[in-house]
Formats: C-alpha cells, structure tokens, sequence
C-alpha cells in the first residue's frame, strides 16, 4: 500500500466534468463527463469515485473545483450548492451533500480559485507570496491565493466585472447583459465575436482587435498590480492562449503603469510577474487536488 | 505599576507628527510636531519618548504608522526606510535604525494602513473579515486588513493610482504627474481645486463637481467589492469630510455594481458597507499602538 492518501479530485467545468481518483494528477485514473443534467452528470462522478474506490482502495478526501456561482464559505448554509445559473436546472445542486456520502474531509472552491491554487503551489513552492490567476474565455474571472490558501472576502471575487476606460478606438458598447462596457463585457470571448464576427486566433495578429483586447487586460493586470501587489499574475483561458497576446498585455501594463511602481520600471520586470499558466491545461484538476489535500490536513490538524 | 504594557506610538504625517507614549491613545501622554528637517522632527520625537520614559517607566514596543512611500517589509534592507518622496531632506531617512536605539520591539506600516488597522479593530473586533481603508486628500490611498493584519501584497497597496473610466461629462485631463487621469489625478483634493478653483465643501451642494467626484469614488468602491469582496469600506482623508459626499458614493456604487452582488441588490446593502471613519481622526495613532502591540505580541511568541 502506498504511502500517499488516495483522494478524489473533480474539475466540474460549465461544459465537462473532469474525474480523477488516485494520489497525483498525474498517476490517476480519471473520467470525463459532460456537464448534462445534474442527475446525470452529478450520478456519473458518484458511480466513477466508488468504483474506484473497489480498484485502489479507500479514499482520504475531496476537492471539487466548480463552475459557479457556488457557495464556497463552509459556515454558509449555501456550502457547495450551485448559485443562480442560466444552465438548466443546475440552480441549487447541493455539491456538498452528495458528495459527503463518501464521509471523508471535502473541500469545495470555484473552479477559478482550484486553478489559481494549482498555479500558486507551481511558482511558489513555499507558499510564501501572493499569486492572481485570470481566465478570459467565455467569461473573465479570477482568483487569489495568498500564502498557499485561497484568500477570499466575503464572497468569491467577480473581478471580471470592474470598470475599465475605453480603449479610445473602440465604440463597442460591451456585452455584459448587465453593466454592458464592463471589463467581461469588453474583452470576453463572445464580446470579441460580437465585435469583429471571429474569435481572437482567427483575426490576423495586425487586426486593431489584438490591440484594443490587449489594451483591457493590461489595464487590468495593471490595477491589479496596484491593488493587490501579487508576486504574478497568471493569465490562462481560452482567449489568452492567442499567439502574441501575452506579450501585448505586458506592454500595455508596462505603458498603463507609467513607470509608477520601481519594480516594473523596465518593461523586463511585467515579463517575470505576468505569465501563462506553468500548469498549462492541468491547472483545474490539480488544483482540486490540493484542496482534498487541505480538507485531509484540516481534519487530521 | 500597570498591568498594562506601555507603548510609544508614532503618526509621522507628511505635515505632522504625532507622539504617543502611555497604554491607550485615549490615555497617552502625546505631543505634535511640525514635519520640518528630518533632525529636527525625528529628533524631536526621540527626545520625547526618552523624558516619557523617564517619567512613565520602560516602554515595551514602538508602533510607527508612517506618510511613504517607505519599505514595510521587515525582510527587505529598506524596512522603515522613507523612499524617494518630493519632501526636501526625508528621502532616506531610515525611522528603523534610529528608533531601534529604545531596544524594544518596532514594528513599522504606511500610515493608511496603520489607520486601517485600527479601523478595523473597531469595526471587526474579533478579527475576523476584510476591511479597506481609503483616504482622499493631498492624494489617494488605501490599506487593507485581512483577518486583524495587515495585508500587502511586495509592497503595500498603491490603489490611488488604478485607471477608472472618465464621468461623461468631465472634460479634465487628470492631476496626476504620471497618469495624468488615473482616480487619484480625477478625485484627489489638490485636482478639484485646480478643476474647479475651490475645494469640495466650499462648492455648493448643487455643483456639478459632489457627483463627479462621486462618480469616481463610488467606481473606485464598486471596483474594490469586485476584487476584494471586504466587510467594510471607509472612506477617510479630507475631501471625504465633505457632507453629502458619502451618501453620493454609496450610491454612485450601487448604481455601477447594477445589482450584480446579490448582497447589495438593494441601496441600503451598500450603507451598511461604505461607512466614515468610526475612530474620527484617531484611526493613525490608534493604528500606531495596533502595531506596537503586535510587536509586542510577535516578540513574545
């Protein structure tokens, strides 16, 4: 029997549900699901972890990283139940419950915050610092860890809601349903094909697209350089994979900044602290096994 | 003899000093002095804390809440160093060493941070939650309080300087040296009287300028419960004494939040959440003997 406590980790994605059963992301046994109805999909993750508990023996905890809105304070009566959503009939699953069956330690985060601790364990390895992962895809999220732990406030953040100036080009009115110009509303990936009918990859890399995206995630990365003063910022998601992106980011964090903050008084200094995700695509799933990993250690403490 | 530790606590303002020395702020013995040649003032301060010792017994720590920038990090070779400041003679000036001559514990914080300490002693007295002081005056700060400590992230925040969209109806380019337009060069004291030819207060009610100036601080607050998702947000410093102003912010915030935070679907969420300062104009020396005490407390661990 090895050493190493066998945990659960879920990745439960707005489009997937990712799986894994063992004692490293990267040994595991892991299962794809569609996110379908929560009975379905939900039943699915429940069938997989028992079963493979017959295979490998029992195991020690589970972290779920989730899509959201979803109730992530354990005090709350809302711990681990999904939020108000648009996707049928996912408003209101109780996370929680079902997957307390197991009767092992169980800790439940947004899936942003999963990720942003995976990347955190990954370019801080002694947890000393302070690390903001931001994924622009459908939407525009982000999450902090502060010395190894998520640091939440109140509620989880929702920083792809903030205002931002307009990129003085650009007269798109924006795409949130509620604040229109917001950040998400500005620069998400669906706000991208609404404005110029292809997503960012597809408009040639001289398409004024790339500067005006660019010009709102630096200003981001910037206000939060000012605000938070991370070690880095992580910049993962589907539209920040585009070729050439990163490197426009820096710049126009490094121009929006102005030379204001000693440490970034040279464009050098944005390339050490804004990054791609070091994790590539494993940043979700490795992150839900650190969180099983905290729910083992808070019980055993 | 007290059972009471007593401390020497400092407010080292850009325009004045203030020196403590007692068990309580509310108790203290305390005297002003101008901020002038550093020899003089820090002198000054030295010489007092020495007769009060003389007169009161041993102090057992030193809290400093201190204008910057000056490095905080006790790690770092400029730890309670004042940095590059427009004020003749102060940059350099090294508050740790000279203050180290006491031979007790010093624990050293930019003053908006030591005002948010102390705020948030008041308004979270178990220690538990976020708290976020700001100060508009000269120019803009804010400090953040996670939990009873302070938190910064390399370095402390520098949020004056994040970009915000401009008020549709403001035409001015922005006070500040650098960004010109970033919330501190639209919103800071010294910005409304070159816009406008008088501060806040003295222009009526009615003037155009109380809901541009809300505009600005109500994003920038709005922007912040996106982020950082605190408890509470005081808003401190001069410009924000203004009457009227407050209640402008809060709902300047609500209106650009749009509902989006369930918790402040309604107006009143928000007065619960952007509140004055609970400590008037001792949020800086309390904050000092906040710090002293931890000084105090982490040499004793």
């Amino acid at each position: 029997m090895s050493n190493n406590p066998i945990y659960a980790a879920i990745e439960a994605g707005g489009t997937k549900w990712l799986v894994s059963v063992g004692t490293s992301p990267e040994t595991a046994v892991q299962t794809r699901i569609p996110t379908e109805h929560p009975e379905v999909t939900v039943g699915a993750a429940v069938d997989f972890i028992a079963e493979q508990i017959k295979q490998q023996g029992a195991i020690q905890a589970i972290g779920i990283g989730s899509f959201g809105p979803i109730g992530i304070n354990p005090d709350d009566t809302d711990y681990g139940v999904i939020g108000k959503t648009p996707k049928p009939h996912w408003t209101g699953v109780d996370l929680f419950s079902t997957f307390s069956q197991f009767n092992v330690p169980l800790k439940i985060e947004s899936d942003v915050n999963a990720a942003a601790l995976a990347e955190a364990k990954s370019l801080l390895p002694n947890d000393e610092g302070r690390l903001i992962y931001i994924t622009v895809g459908t939407g525009i999220g982000a999450g902090v860890v502060d010395n190894g732990r998520v640091s939440n406030g109140v509620h989880h953040p929702e920083m792809g809601h903030i205002r931002l100036p307009h990129h003085p080009d650009d007269n798109y009115a924006g795409h949130c349903p509620i604040h229109g110009a917001c950040l998400e509303g500005l620069a998400c990936g669906p706000a991208i094909i609404d404005r110029w009918g292809k997503d960012l990859s597809t408009l040639g890399s001289s398409h004024e697209s790339h500067d005006i995206i660019a010009y709102y995630l630096g200003g981001f990365a910037a206000n939060l350089l000012l605000t938070y003063a991370p070690n880095y910022i992580v910049l993962g998601g589907g539209v920040s994979l585009t070729e050439g992106l990163l490197s426009r980011v820096r710049q126009q964090a490094f121009k929006q900044l102005g030379g204001y903050l000693a440490r970034f008084n040279q464009a050098d200094g944005l390339g050490a602290v804004i990054q791609a995700p070091s994790l590539d695509t494993l940043s979700g799933i490795s992150g839900a096994y650190l969180l099983a990993a905290q729910a083992l250690q808070a019980h055993c403490a």
